[in-house]
C-alpha cells in the first residue's frame, strides 16, 4: 500500500522529490464553488518558505504554486485540484559524492532499504520540501472549513520557553511563530549561535483549533486524537504528539481533572465537543551538526518553517472529518 | 467513512457496545496456513481482563472469544478471521436513570452530538471494553510476525515511577505491567487507596520493539512511527505519544542525539531501520471519580489493563505494514 | 489488500465459510435513528433461502439472523451492525472425500492456489452461501434510501425468454422471480427436468431502479455504473453486465439513441440523471452436472435465488453513493 | 469520497479538465529499480492519440508527457509517478455560449447537479481526454507485470462483425485495431461515412490476456472479474462487460461449459487460474450526432481509440491484484 495519500473524504496525493523536476500535490474531495486565492495561497506558501529570515537555510526557493487542473473562473470545480511547484534550485554541481552517504538521522539509509534505490541527490521524499505540498493542501481545505480558526506557536525552543501563552488568536507570533517578542528575539540569537556553530535545536509547538463544531471524529480508530497524532507524527523531526495535557496528565489525579473540561483538550471519546482543541507537538533537532551544518542551506531548527504546516495538516484532518459527519447530518433528530 | 477499521493489509474491523450481545472483531488479509492457539488467545485476553487483582475493577467478565470463520482444522485458512465475544455482565436492572446522564470526559455527551442516539446503558463504542477485539486482532497479527517481540511496560503511575528501566523483554512485569516488585508493591497500595478514596490516577506506558526487519513504514503519510500513533490515540484515556525521546527532544542539542542512534526510536525518516523500536505513550486519569468511582467496576487506572491492548496494536501497525513491504520485496535488487 | 469489504461510507465486511460456524456481516457506516424490523429483514433472507420451491436445493437452512451489535431498542445506533446466521446443516459426515477434489469452474482449485489451504468441505467463501450476508447488508442499506426502489427480475432462464417487461414495481415475480405466470411455469417444469437430468442453466436478470436522485456517482473511476458492474460481478456466476441496452449498442447507431435518454440506463457520464436507472445480468449454468448435480443440495440454476441478492448489491451501491454525495450537498448553490 | 483514484497497492490518481491547463496521473504504489523507457511511453499515447487516421477527430493534441516526480536516472525510485500533459488546444475563443449547453448523453447535466458548477468549454473530466492519463498509469503498470501479454482488439463497429478471431497476440491489428485487413478497409469506409453523414457508431472490443499467474483475485468483492468489470466501465461510453461468453451463457447449458474450461475466462470462483483470460466490453456510439458531429473534433466512434486504454486498465487491474498477491506468497507452502 502506497503512502503518499492522507484523508478519506477530502484526500491529499503528494509527490516530488527534493531535487527531481516539481513537487506537487493532487486535493481530492473538495466541494465545488468555493473562491480561490492565489495570492491567500502564495502567502502560506511563504510562512513555510525558507530565507524568511538569517536563521533559516539561505537556499532561495521560489515556490511558486501553479493550478493545474481543478479551479475554474477563479472557483472550485469539486474535480481534483493539482498543483505543483516547479524545483527551481536544482544544480548541475557533481551529487556523485552523496550516492553512498548515510546521513544518520535520515531516510538516507532506510530508503535504499526499502526501494533498493534512492534519489541521492536530496532527501527525496523524507525531505521537509515534501511540506510544501501539504501547506497547499491546507490552503484548500481550510476553504471548505472557514469559521474554523487554526493557530499554532512555538512555545519551546531548545533551553527557551514561553511564559505565558496566547489567549487568542489574534497575538502576533512574530518572525519565527512565537507570540512573545522579547522571547522571539532571544531565540533568534541563540538559533544564530547555533548556526555559528554547526549545532541544532529542538522544540515544542502548541495547537489551537477554535470554533470546531462538535460531533467531529469516529468513536473508535478514527478519532480526531488519533487522526491529528497521525497527521503530526507524519512530520519528518516531530516525536510526539499530547492531547491537552499530554504527558502532563501522568501527574494528574482524576479529581484534578474531572471537572475541568479544558484538559479534555477539545475531544471527549475523541470525539470534538465543540471546546477549544489543544494539542502540544514535540519536534527534535536536525541531525546535521557541525560542519555540514554550517553551510547555508541546513536550518539550525525545523520549527520557525513548520508552524504553518502544523496548521495545513490540522485543517487537512478536520474538514475531512467536517466532510465525512456531514454525510450523516440529515439523519439527525 | 466509518470509523472501525483498522489497517490495510491486515485489516481489523471491531463491532459491539459494551452493553450490547457481544463484542466482535473480523481481521481480514491473514495469510492462510498459520497455526493458530486457542488457549494463547485466551491467555492474552486474559492479560487485559477486569478482576485480575482487586485494584481492577470487580466486574467478572467470562471474556469467552468464539471463531466463527477464518481457521480451520487449526489453521487459519486465509478468509476472514471472525471472533466474537458475548457480553454477559448484561443485567435486568434499570439504566434508565443514566438515559440522561452525560458523565464528563465520557463520550456520552460527544456520541449523542454525533449520531443522535446512543446506548445510555454504558460506554458503547467508547468503553475500555472495546479493547478486548484488539486484543484478539493482536493475537492473530502476532502470528504474521513471530519473530518480533513487542513488550510494553509500564514506567509511571501517578506519583511512581520506575527507575531501573528493563534491559530486556525477559523481565518479568508483575501482576500489574511494572518491570519492578517493589515498585508494583507500592503502586498496588497507592491504587487501592485511590479505589478507598474514590480517586484515580494516570500514568505512562513504554514500548520496546525488537527484532523488527528495516524497511517497514512509508516515507510521506504512513510513516511507521506516525501509524502507531495513531493506533494508540485510537486507545480510550490515551492522550500522548512519544518516539524515542518523545518531548525530551526538546531540550536535546543536534550535538546531542546526531551520533546516537538509539535516540531515533528504530526509525529514520519514519521507516524502521532494523534497530529497537521504542516509544511512550500517556494516558490520563479515568474521569469517573467520587462516589460513582467507589463501586466495583471502576477500575482506578487504566495503565494494567492497557499494556496488552498497547503490544496487541504495536503487532498490528507492524504486520500490516510488513505484508505492505513484503509486495516489494521481489522487486529488490 | 483483504477483499471482504465493499463500500466507502456504507461499508459491509462479510465472512464466514459455508461449512464453518457462521456466515456474518459487519454494516459501517450506517446512520443513527433509523427503525430496524428483524420481520422484514427476515423475509428479505427468506427470498433467497433454499428450499422455496422444488427446483430448488433440498437443503433446509434456518437463516436465523442474530444481530449482535448497532441496533438498541429497535434502532440503529449509528455504530457497526454486526448479523450473524449460524450454519446449521454442518454435517458430520465424512469430508475428507473431497480433500483433493477440484471441482471445474469453481473456486476450490484456485483459492489452494492463492492460500496454499483451503476449507474443502464446501466451497469456503466461494459459495453462493456468502451471498446471505450481503442480503442482510442489502436491508440495512435500504433503511438509508427508503424512497428509492429496486426491483430486479428474470428476463430469461436457458431458452425461456420474458417478452414483455414489467413496466412498474408491482408487478408480481411469482415464485422464482419472473414477471409472467405463465412463464414462471413452462421455467418450473424445464428446471425440474434439468434437475432430473443432472443438467443446469444460466440466464438474464434485470435490474430497475426508480427514485434514484440525481448527481450520484464520481466523475471517472467511481461512476455509478462502474460501482454498480464491479457488485454484480462480484457474485458468484455472475458473467455479465450490461448498462441500458448494454451489448445492444454495438448494433445501435448516434441517430438511434442520442434523442432517447431511456437508453442511457439513468445515468449521463456515469452519474445518475435522476430517470430509472436499468441493467441487465448474466448469470452462467451452475459447473456441477451429471450425476452430483442430482443430489438435493445442488440448484440447477442460481438465478430464482439471486434477484434478492443483485437487489441488496444495487441497494449497498446506492446508498453508499447517496452518503458520499450527501457530503457536498451542503455546498450546492 | 472522491472518485479519482484506482487501485490498491497499485493506485493511480488522474487529474485535470479536458480544457484545462494539464492533465495528469499520480501513480502510487510502484516498485523501485524499474527500467523507465520514455518512448515506449509515447508510443502507447500516440496509439490513443486523435489524428491517427482520418477518421479520427482532426484535433491535433501534442500530448508530451512530462515525468515530474518518482523517476531517476531512468529508474522507478519506488516514490510516486507524476507525468502531465498539457493540454495545448486551448483557444481563445468564446466558449461562453456552451455555459447553459447541456449535451445529451454527455455528462453537462450531471456535473451540475452534482457539483453547482462546471468547465463548459469542454468534457471536463469526463471526457475522453482524461483516459491519457490512464495510459500513462498502464505504461507503468506494465512494467510490473512483463510477463503478462495484455491484447485488445475490436470484434464489431456498427454492423460490422470480426469473423476470425486471432489465435495470438502477434496478429497485427492494423490501423485502427481490428486484426483483418480487409474488415479494417470496410470499417474505415464506413466510419467515414458516418462522419460525413454527421452519424456515429458503437461496437466491441475484445481482450486477452496471456501468461496471467494463477491466484489473483479475491475471493468476495474484489474478484478479478469483478475489478475489471469496475475497471472497463469507468471508461466513458463503455456500456457493457462479459467474462468469457458474458452474456452468451444465458443460453448454454451447464453441460455444454461444464468441462470446457476456456469458456471461465480464465478465472474460476473470481480468482485467475492461470489460462487465457478473456473478456468483452461494449461501447455505445458517441451521443454528439447531426451538424455538430460533422466537426472536426468530434470522433464517429471511439473503439479506435479505446484499445490502448482498456488496455492501460487491465494492466492496472492485473498489477495492483499481482502485487496484493505478492504479500501472500512467503506464506504459502
Amino acid at each position: 500500500m502506497p503512502g503518499n495519500s492522507f484523508g478519506q473524504m477530502l484526500k491529499i496525493t503528494t509527490f516530488g522529490e527534493s531535487h527531481g523536476e516539481a513537487l506537487g500535490v493532487v486535493i481530492d474531495g473538495m466541494p465545488g464553488n468555493l473562491l480561490v486565492n492565489i495570492e491567500d495561497l502564495k502567502k502560506e506558501l511563504k510562512r513555510r518558505a525558507p530565507g524568511q529570515h538569517k536563521v533559516h537555510t539561505a537556499r532561495k526557493e521560489d515556490d511558486l504554486p501553479e493550478i493545474l487542473s481543478g479551479v475554474f473562473e477563479g472557483k472550485t470545480l469539486g474535480t481534483p485540484i493539482s498543483v505543483i511547484v516547479r524545483n527551481t534550485n536544482q544544480k548541475s554541481e557533481d551529487y556523485s559524492k552523496l550516492k553512498d552517504q548515510y546521513r544518520p538521522g535520515h531516510a538516507d539509509r532506510t530508503t535504499t532499504q526499502k526501494y533498493g534505490i534512492r534519489d541521492y541527490r536530496g532527501g527525496g521524499r523524507a525531505s521537509g520540501r515534501e511540506t510544501l505540498a501539504r501547506v497547499i493542501g491546507g490552503y484548500f481545505a481550510g476553504l471548505i472549513i472557514p469559521n474554523i480558526s487554526v493557530y499554532a506557536y512555538i512555545e519551546q525552543i531548545g533551553p527557551y520557553k514561553l511564559k505565558n501563552h496566547p489567549q487568542d488568536h489574534k497575538v502576533d507570533r512574530g518572525e519565527i511563530g512565537i507570540p512573545d517578542p522579547s522571547l522571539t528575539k532571544e531565540v533568534i540569537t541563540f538559533l544564530e549561535d547555533c548556526k555559528t556553530k554547526g549545532e541544532s535545536a529542538g522544540g515544542i509547538v502548541s495547537v489551537s483549533i477554535l470554533n470546531c463544531p462538535s460531533g467531529l471524529g469516529e468513536p473508535v480508530f478514527d478519532k480526531l486524537k488519533a487522526d491529528l497524532a497521525k497527521a503530526m507524527l507524519s512530520l519528518p523531526a516531530c516525536t510526539g504528539f499530547g492531547l491537552g495535557e499530554g504527558f502532563g496528565f501522568a501527574n494528574l489525579l482524576g479529581s484534578e481533572i474531572s471537572s475541568q473540561s479544558h484538559f479534555f483538550g477539545g475531544m471527549e471519546g475523541g470525539i470534538s465537543n465543540g471546546e477549544q482543541i489543544h494539542f502540544k507537538l514535540a519536534f527534535k533537532a536536525p541531525s546535521t551538526v557541525g560542519e555540514n551544518a554550517k553551510e547555508g542551506r541546513h536550518d539550525p531548527c525545523v520549527l520557525p518553517r513548520v508552524v504553518p504546516v502544523v496548521e495545513a495538516m490540522a485543517k487537512l484532518v478536520i474538514s475531512d472529518h467536517f466532510l465525512r459527519q456531514n454525510s450523516y447530518v440529515p439523519f439527525l433528530p
